[in-house]
């Protein structure tokens, strides 16, 4: 198959780029490099050393005789490029990864959050309005995220996607009717996914695109089969306080000797799923295509969940690293349940990598190996979701202590 | 007070403005004048003579002796500017129009969906960040449509803005939960306020923003009793294909002896309001603000439902104009029932104005005495919502018919 892969340069879709090349499909990476230039504006860098997308798209080549092509475009910003583009090349696939990605980067100032709705948005209703005008029938999928729920409802089991209400017709009677599961963003990052879920719901119904979003949770890890092969083939590994993920920023933690950083009481329950299985679970999704005229398929894209303190503690236990408490600079619910429902993939195939499986030594290895290229300095989270929240962490003791060091 | 109207230089917020300065109100409008690009492009022209927005506040001046101050400035393409103004004027109240608002247009072509969507989204949510930013508490009245919930669901009476529903919990009981009521937005532009409602949501939510979004039926009407003071304040009067909307096209139809365009069946229900009720709603919504802190406060802003073909018939038996059915350009159900429930506006003492208050005939007065102004050419609804209507609209033989006249 032909598969364009937007945002393929980044930390899931190089994986899942050099994944589906593999198999043998013809693949193409489209992306703006926006991913290293924030890393330039925020001076931080990948733990592992990252090379160009063109480089690494040689040496794919060198190692597999297989072509991965790269096109350097904005989906947001070049709407007839992306139509021009996708008119020529008529890909049967499009994976669509483009987006800003991080809840703290989008809430760091006022000036990231207008980028990051621009962005984000931009890039998913060009992409759609791009499919319909150039008549291209390909199967969209697009990474969602788990957060777009919120995490303070009352603790309903979190369905795929959608929702069975009984409402009141208009002869008094009651009926039932799928909704959309009402969503409750806490960052504006995470706003963008709902929005885009809208997005999609239009355009599914208007002109029958067929559509997968992937309601994915915290990717953890960073290795695949295929990023092993060769030691430039390796994958981002972001460990700074806006893009590093907690599961990764413990493990890195622990490697260097830095204390484990819960924010609050620890008590947040995420939904994590390892960067394999993340790449797994898009080649089972875009087997199983809708067909025209479906409702947008959503699968929720975990395997399995942890409350964040239980996760620090584990850690700590592997590792003998310590575990502070700071302030949260999150407006969130200090304490929330969670439980999710994924028997969608699991009934694709889906064979979940846990947390039990070994693979956090794993990256214990990878973070003590590039351990030298580690700027302590970028470890503190400080992007704030609020002004008074920013207050707190600044004057907290602990969290002075350590941006002292 | 002092208030900002985003977008005054338009049909609903010219009125507002003017409405809102002869209460004492310090009134600023802020427009980029896109709605009367959006004219030329079209080669389309209000019915009624409409001064420049300068010289419509000159001529307030002099009947009233009143300033309105207007400022020329892109809501969505220009940030910086939006929060620099909001910091320097503080304005209390800011009342947001400032959108592209016809769903015809925005379905026209692709370069029209994809403007629509960074107009919309960008202006809302500039304003939205630079309210936070500036750490302005200034009360946001939105104009949103009843049209984000489609019109094809199982046909519950709509309610205002949220809805009640029961979800298992994770101990296996039911608890109630009050979510936004489900959107199921039918064009491009409706979607745009689809988005905007989360927009608001999270605002509300983070940064405890005083949001009042109103769902604002389809107004009719032309003047408000402000407008009525000297002829070059009257008011702009749309009925293009594109952005005239079903009542008011009816009563031009009728006053020029063109037939009265129905599109299938005509057995769509919508929502309406008279211009002067509309105005008079904002006004009402003012006085009565949420507190930080509160969820965003919606209201339904429309005072009697219609089935498309029996307003035809009514305007018919008041005229003597033929009733034409055409091809539907807009795809949509053909036949819906509406319930909308408005308590919430008649419990703050709105005294609505409805077609049976003679005011239609005051509308074919104004139809006529402008009628020599009409370009006929421009009166089909040519943007049709996929290529398969577009195609059914430009080859049945009665709208061919209609189009060579
Ligand atoms: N990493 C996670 O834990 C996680 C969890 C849930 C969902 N997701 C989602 O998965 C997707 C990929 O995440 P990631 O971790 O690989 O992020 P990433 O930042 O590493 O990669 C995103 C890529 O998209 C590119 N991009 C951004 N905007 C673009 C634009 N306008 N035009 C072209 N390219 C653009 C960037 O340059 C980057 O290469 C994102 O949509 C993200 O929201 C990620
Ligand atoms: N007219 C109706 O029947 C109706 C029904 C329901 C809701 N509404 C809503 O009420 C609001 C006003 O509608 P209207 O009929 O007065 O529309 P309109 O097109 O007459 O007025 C909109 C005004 O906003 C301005 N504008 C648009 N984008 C802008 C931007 N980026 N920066 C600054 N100014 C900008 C335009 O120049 C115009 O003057 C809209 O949000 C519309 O969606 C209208």
């Amino acid at each position: 198959m032909k598969i364009a892969i937007f945002g393929g340069d980044g930390f899931v879709g190089w994986p899942t780029t050099l994944h589906l090349s593999d198999q043998g499909h013809e693949v193409h990476v489209l992306d703006n490099l926006s991913r290293r230039w924030i890393d330039a504006e925020l001076g931080v860098q990948s733990l592992t050393p990252m090379d160009s997308i063109q480089e690494r798209c040689r040496i794919w080549h060198d190692v597999t005789g297989r072509r991965i092509q790269f096109h350097l475009l904005d989906l947001a910003k070049e709407y007839e490029r992306v139509k021009a583009w996708l008119g020529d090349v008529k890909p049967d696939v499009v994976i669509h990864f483009a987006e800003q990605r991080a809840a703290p980067y989008s809430m760091k100032t006022d000036r990231h959050k207008v980028y990051t709705v621009d962005n984000n948005i931009g890039a998913t209703h060009n992409l759609l309005a791009a499919l319909v005008e150039t008549d291209i029938d390909a199967h969209v999928i697009h990474l969602g995220t788990m957060g777009v729920y919120g995490y303070s409802s009352v603790g309903a089991a979190i369905p795929e996607g959608y929702l069975d209400v009984k409402v009141q017709t208009l002869d008094g009677s009651m009926a039932d009717q799928a909704i959309l599961y009402p969503t409750k963003p806490g960052s504006v990052y995470h706003m963008t996914k709902s929005l885009d879920q809208i997005l999609f719901q239009f355009y599914a119904q208007n002109d029958r695109l067929r559509i997968t979003d992937l309601h994915q949770g915290i990717v953890w890890g960073t290795h695949t089969e295929q990023t092993r092969r060769h030691e430039q083939l390796i994958n981002r590994f972001d460990y700074d306080g806006d893009y590093g993920t907690v599961l990764n920023r413990f493990l890195i933690q622990a490697a260097i000797g830095y204390p484990l950083t819960v924010h609050g009481t620890g008590g947040q329950t995420r939904a994590f799923i390892h960067i394999q299985d993340s790449v797994r679970c898009i080649e089972l999704a875009m087997a199983d295509a809708p067909k025209a005229g479906d409702r947008v398929r959503i699968f929720n894209q975990m395997t399995e969940t942890h409350r964040v303190r239980d996760l620090a503690a584990m850690i700590s236990r592997l590792t003998g690293a310590e575990v502070l408490n700071l302030p949260n600079p999150r407006k969130e619910a200090p304490e929330n349940d969670l439980i999710v429902r994924n028997a969608q993939f699991l009934a694709l195939g889906l064979n979940p990598t846990t947390l039990a499986d070994g693979l956090l030594e794993e990256v214990v290895e990878v973070a003590k190996k590039y351990s030298y290229r580690i700027d302590r300095s970028r470890m503190p989270a400080v992007s704030a979701w609020t002004r008074d929240l920013a207050d707190k962490v600044e004057h907290d003791p602990e969290a002075k202590k350590l941006r002292a060091v």
